[in-house]
């Protein structure tokens, strides 16, 4: 097995010049692991930022399918990694092994769909407008346009999944696609699992002809507020807290140059129950979507924390139900201490709500979670009360009952931004319902019918994004392929010949992508 | 002719409920035209936004075809303003007639363009990936995406075009195409002008049967402001002043809900003239450069401010024709006593610097711009001083001497952001400067080869963008038909049946429009 050096990784090299150390936990014991890695001084974090600046020029301009190449070998490289790597990323995050191989899988899966991306060519936006020199009264001139990588892009990922949204996760992916060297701060909660995946990057960067400095990594704690200011760095990838991302937003846009943020926040993703879909098939209902609430210990993002049903005897036997199948679920282990507190401290506050009432869950103590369930009063999301807005993460849901079709639209439309929005329904309910629809398409970034949120599929048409808080910038996604839209610019060429042109944008069409030219899409040469 | 009435557009209706009056000045002569303007009260700022609020659900989810009829009605109404409407525009911007009538052009016709994306589809940005109930080890559900309005649009437009970049221009134009409800801060310095584009949109919307509040107009100073702070409004576009822009994107981030901001703001537009095309045609250079930079007054963003040559005889004898070029040019009169104030106090401190020398044009003084020509020692760029980088707005550019390839490079890295960035160059200085290119890319959002900035096309390809502080977001642009990006989100469909999906998106696709579905663009029918 490979030593874990605790080294930060910068320019293609190993650094510690630092001598402050943090220490990698068993998430299930809370001891401390035989890995020790070293803090990066602020002259390491401006050296990472400097290096992944220094890879850039020529990083982003390197051919698409050079990047594809490199996508794909980390991909490689990453599923080749042994059961030691799997053993070790179980042991930071409590996570089973079953789940990690499966995380790894749509990991690497999602790398080769960026190369894929790459390859397809549709990214580059490429947009042609032939001159018009007969145009009266003024000519036109020749203008082209397709986009390029933004510059380097400091990224932070989510302790709950360790490697899918982490350090070869879905926005180094997509950066890397772009053409924008990366700068990733690791994840305290798995910084071995960080170091292992980290030179599985390097090694295929080695293997397929990268400049130094396309990937770095640093350590530390407090680190990524430094970067984050640091000149070079001209774009943001966040997944984590509202209170973590807002901060980093707040601080990209007090820069002198302001940066972009993508920060993937919070959500409570709302579940809608509709009558005749109770009445058919209520107790299915209850019993799959408390298997939602707890799957992987409710660590998602898109974990339903909102049930919200009419006032009826079919929801009436439902919750009877939903809270009994709450009650049955065993206690699990979190990611880690830090993750534990925070979800007691979200529990407690809704047990000193006046109007929220304990329906289902062992009384919360020990070194897990139990599962919990609560009965919110409709008021508290008709007068937008802040406690039902933001999630408490972890195996809990909150459930709310309204009066009637109106009541519930009031109380959707009193919601916040959302991830998704999900509808329980028969085809009787769709047509009572069809309201709803486009009130949930101005809450959330995805809307599902008959299904629960927990799984995110990585493909085209998703959108893992929304308004706020769900994210800092409706615009963007950090799940599917439209994720590299958040790290890329249009340039637009007046008159150039095609000698100097980018390949995109060469009569020839030599890539043979898919172009506007003149206004009317085209993989045909431009005359 | 229609009476100028001076109340604010709220709703579909007028509304006057202030006290603070503001007043209309002929901008050649300073004196008071007979036309007074009712600055909005909070109260009036509120109604503004929410009128866009509750016209955005309806709004929103017009069929596109019904946008684009309203879009072409809007060109059509301007087109048919009378000639008393150029008369009053002349009057408050000191444009003359023939601009005018140009740009009434170039803003109906951005109008049109519009609409036929509206009508072309690839705005939608739909995406569908179908079901695979046979994929192991999971099935994969129906997912599509396309993309809506983010909201009610906050624009602020720009003094120096007072039609094409104000009232119903370019920013306007793109988010009504979005489908964005607009709330519209008259310019101070054209209030009768926006006045009579302001109800030739109300005729347009009520002609085409939109709903009010689908644009609404308010006077004052101060007033955008309270817009911008207004929970309701969910993005701003806006042309204008690095403070003003940068002010809005400070106010917009502060935000408990931050918002986006597209401000295009200051660029100095560097000039680039490599030594072949000096030797064959540096008189011609001087001749078409010197006319660009004063043309219409120096008033255009991409007003050529910044202009460098290699040091060599061939450049020395271009300078000198140059200043002579610019000696000959007659003053004018600027768009507003703000504006010729705030080009003195950019001229005083180039007067000012010690390492900066006056080459060409008479003392500025009186109530017209006098063309100027400064030379700036190559230092000035290479230690990055803040004087060079920010725009005087008018006719005046600067000229840097480099002493070789070298420090053409050098100087040209350490410029901020640009709108434009133009190389004068002959095909064998193609061949010995390949390198600028990348430079340029990284720097500016349009590249032009032997042409002159001023002229912006308005086209599929056009990037009126750039790194900050050309705009506050290099990923958009505000001229072209891209611009509508600015205002659109994506929206994932998960196992929504037929029925429930918008048009873009339905099995049969009745748009006819392109998709990119299980990877492949196509515009077949979903089976």
């Amino acid at each position: 097995m490979t030593a874990i050096l605790g080294h930060n990784f910068i320019g293609g090299a190993r650094s510690a010049a630092g001598t402050l150390f943090l220490q990698s936990l068993d998430a299930a014991s809370g001891e401390a692991l035989p890995y020790r890695f070293v803090q990066a001084t602020p002259e390491e974090v401006d050296a990472a930022a400097e290096a992944a600046a220094s890879a850039y020029p020529h990083y982003r301009q390197l051919p698409a399918s050079r990047r594809a190449e490199f996508l794909d070998t980390i991909a490689a490289e990453l599923d080749a990694l042994d059961d030691d790597f799997v053993a070790i990323v179980c042991r930071e995050t409590a996570l089973p092994a079953t789940r990690i191989q499966g995380e790894r899988s749509r990991t690497s899966g999602q790398l080769r769909l960026f190369a894929e991306v790459l390859r397809r060519g549709d990214f580059h936006g490429a947009r042609i407008d032939r001159a018009r020199p007969e145009r009266k009264p003024l000519p036109r001139v020749d203008l082209r346009q397709c986009r390029i990588g933004l510059g380097p892009v400091a990224v932070f990922g989510a302790s709950n999944f360790p490697l899918a949204f982490s350090t070869a996760g879905g926005d180094t992916a997509a950066a890397l696609a772009a053409g924008c060297p990366v700068v990733f701060k690791a994840h305290s909660g798995h910084m071995a699992t960080a170091e292992r995946v980290a030179a599985a990057i390097l090694r295929a960067a080695e293997r397929t002809g990268m400049p130094a400095g396309v990937f770095n990594m640093i350590y530390g704690g407090g680190v990524g507020e430094r970067l984050v200011r640091h000149p070079a760095i001209q774009a943001v990838g966040f997944t984590g807290s509202l209170k973590g991302g807002r901060a980093l937003c707040d601080m990209a846009a007090a820069r002198a140059q302001p940066i972009p943020v993508f920060a993937e926040m919070s959500s409570i993703n709302p579940v809608v129950l509709l009558p005749a879909a109770l009445k058919k098939r209520g107790e299915a209902v209850a019993d799959e979507l408390s298997a939602s609430v707890v799957l992987g210990c409710g660590q998602f993002c898109t974990n339903p924390g909102l049930v919200i049903g009419i006032r009826s005897a079919q929801f009436s036997a439902f919750l009877e139900r939903f809270a009994a199948r709450m009650d049955d679920q065993p206690a699990q282990t979190m990611l880690n201490t830090g993750t534990l507190a925070s979800y007691e401290k979200g529990l407690a506050a809704l047990h000193a709500h006046p109007r929220v009432r304990h329906l289902a869950g062992q009384p919360q103590e020990g070194r897990q979670a139990r599962p919990q369930l609560f009965q919110a009063d409709v008021s508290l999301l008709l007068e937008g009360d802040e406690l039902l807005q933001e999630e408490v993460f972890g195996p809990a849901s909150v459930v709310v009952e309204v009066a009637d079709h109106a009541e519930l639209k009031r109380a959707l439309h009193g919601l916040h931004g959302q991830l998704t929005a999900t509808l329980i329904a028969e085809a009787e309910d769709l047509a009572s319902f069809a309201d709803l629809v486009p009130l949930l398409e101005q809450k959330a970034g995805r809307l599902l019918l008959n299904g629960y949120p927990t799984g995110v599929e990585v493909c085209d048409a998703m959108v893992h994004g929304g308004p706020y808080p769900a994210t800092s910038d409706a615009r963007g996604t950090s799940v599917g392929t439209l994720a590299i839209d958040r790290f890329l610019r249009p340039v637009c060429y007046q008159n150039y010949p095609d000698a100097w042109l980018p390949e995109a944008l060469k009569d020839g069409n030599p890539l043979g992508i898919a172009r506007l030219v003149d206004g009317i899409v085209t993989r045909a040469a431009v005359a």
